[in-house]
């Protein structure tokens, strides 16, 4: 049975990355602030480095931020990305950065929106409303979501690295010892929520020890962990913390460390080169 | 100073309202499935109803739906609300229902998107993230926002009603008697950051207990509580739980049981004099 995770896995090892290349117009990289210089600046993205990229990640929000016109040129980059698939022989699946999250015909809409209208293969959730926001999005199993578990900011142990106590524990006194943190409670729902092989967790590559701890909980699910490049993450130590033992399981996207670069498809091609480099270096 | 709860709390003195009339343009409660239709709903229910709304809710979900003419949709109604606004001689709020939560750039990207591109003058936040993720919509105080606390949803208890522990406590024998869930947390850190007064939390009317508990975490904070109506909340329950002291603290969204009653302007009156009955009730 195809899923979400069967198609990246697919192009995975078609392009042999895990390079994910981030489609963030930022208003200040762009040539004039309009949602034309945005779509020229993605496309030229897109072409420049779809051989490279195990998956493309727009961020809603650097589209969103044109009103009505952004949002046509968000569909038009997704269509992009589909053409260049249809030349590479290759699909290269597009995850909707947008972090959404709500309820019954609300998360409906949402992902009637993203999936349906959009096009895109997968979208990144916040988990904080429970499984049932979820359930909308998951529920055709060729389409994916990533849930936020351990975010790559500053801020993100405000929330996420609160102990959490188990109410089935009979003694009091090994609370203390054995508790988790939030984003490790997460992960081992998503764990056990992924009965179709449709959900992945979003993990910093910022954060070594979280990543450690995420592996373990959910030993066989992707995660998507930002924060290498412009986020300062070392990427050896978050690929060595966070891959499976297949190798795979986790992308790395990429934004700025590659649309600002002079050679946007040289840059691509380093990172790419440089995650295979270290892949192989842990094989030994 | 003028903050967003100034602002609010003069519309309710000036309407002796605390309904938040709900703008949700649901497909299947359309003549037909477009956006046009989606913006004669919303300016119907804006007309009838502006009387009795101490605020407006538009859900950025049933917009997005329709794609680019969505966006422009939402736009003009919040336009309209603010015509009808003068009309009125009194500012009738706009919460954009958007839920958002992201980082850095991406979260202020967000924020112009919201406050300034659409003019909405609030806007509901996911608190995952920490509190760096909501610190670009509460720079301006006249800009406010309300955090996800306890919503209503089946499936909130997933990871809000977690117990927590607190890591500063010496003994581990008071663990579990003095543990707190995870949304009374939000509440006590929403608590301390509102400095600018301009934070509030979104607390399910659904759950009686949990409104009783945020309100003993956060004395000071509004709350935004749907369930009421559609989703089968007790009303007189969840204010007597709910309320602030001064008689405030508590808008009461409504949408389908305004929008799909046979007169919405009725129904939004007959919304208005329940709640007001409730509060002279507790007052004796």
């Amino acid at each position: 049975m195809e899923t979400f995770f069967s198609f990246l896995e697919r192009r995975v090892d078609d392009c042999s990355s895990l390079l994910c290349v981030g489609l963030d117009p930022h208003i200040p990289d762009l040539k004039e602030p309009t949602a034309a210089s945005a779509l020229d600046f993605c496309l030229t993205l897109v072409k420049q480095t779809a051989p490279y990229a195990a998956a493309f990640k727009p961020n809603a929000a650097f589209f969103e931020i044109f009103g009505a016109e952004g949002w046509t040129v968000l569909k038009q980059v997704i269509e992009a990305v589909s053409d260049e698939s249809k030349r590479l022989g290759s699909l290269v699946p597009v995850i909707l950065d947008a972090k959404r999250g709500d309820i019954a015909s609300t998360a409906d809409a949402y992902a009637q929106s993203a999936f349906e209208n959009l096009g895109a293969h997968c979208i990144t959730l916040n988990p904080y409303l429970g499984k049932d926001s979820i359930d909308p999005f998951i529920k055709d199993h060729e389409k994916g979501v990533f849930l936020l578990c351990k975010t790559s900011n500053p801020g993100s142990g405000d929330l996420q690295d609160l102990k959490i106590m188990k109410e089935e524990r009979g003694k009091t006194d090994d609370l203390l010892s054995s508790s988790i943190f939030l984003y490790e409670h997460v992960a081992k729902l998503a764990q056990t929520w992924n009965t179709k092989n449709n959900i992945g967790l979003v993990v910093g590559a910022t954060h070594i020890d979280a990543l450690k701890r995420v592996r373990a909980a959910a030993p066989d699910l992707w995660f998507l962990s930002p924060g290498v490049g412009a986020q300062g993450g070392e990427l050896e130590a978050a690929m060595k913390a966070g891959l499976r033992k297949d190798g795979k399981g986790m992308l790395i996207p990429i934004s700025r460390g590659i649309s600002r670069a002079s050679n946007p498809a040289k840059a691509a091609a380093e990172f790419r080169d440089e995650i295979i480099n270290i892949k192989m270096g842990m094989k030994k």
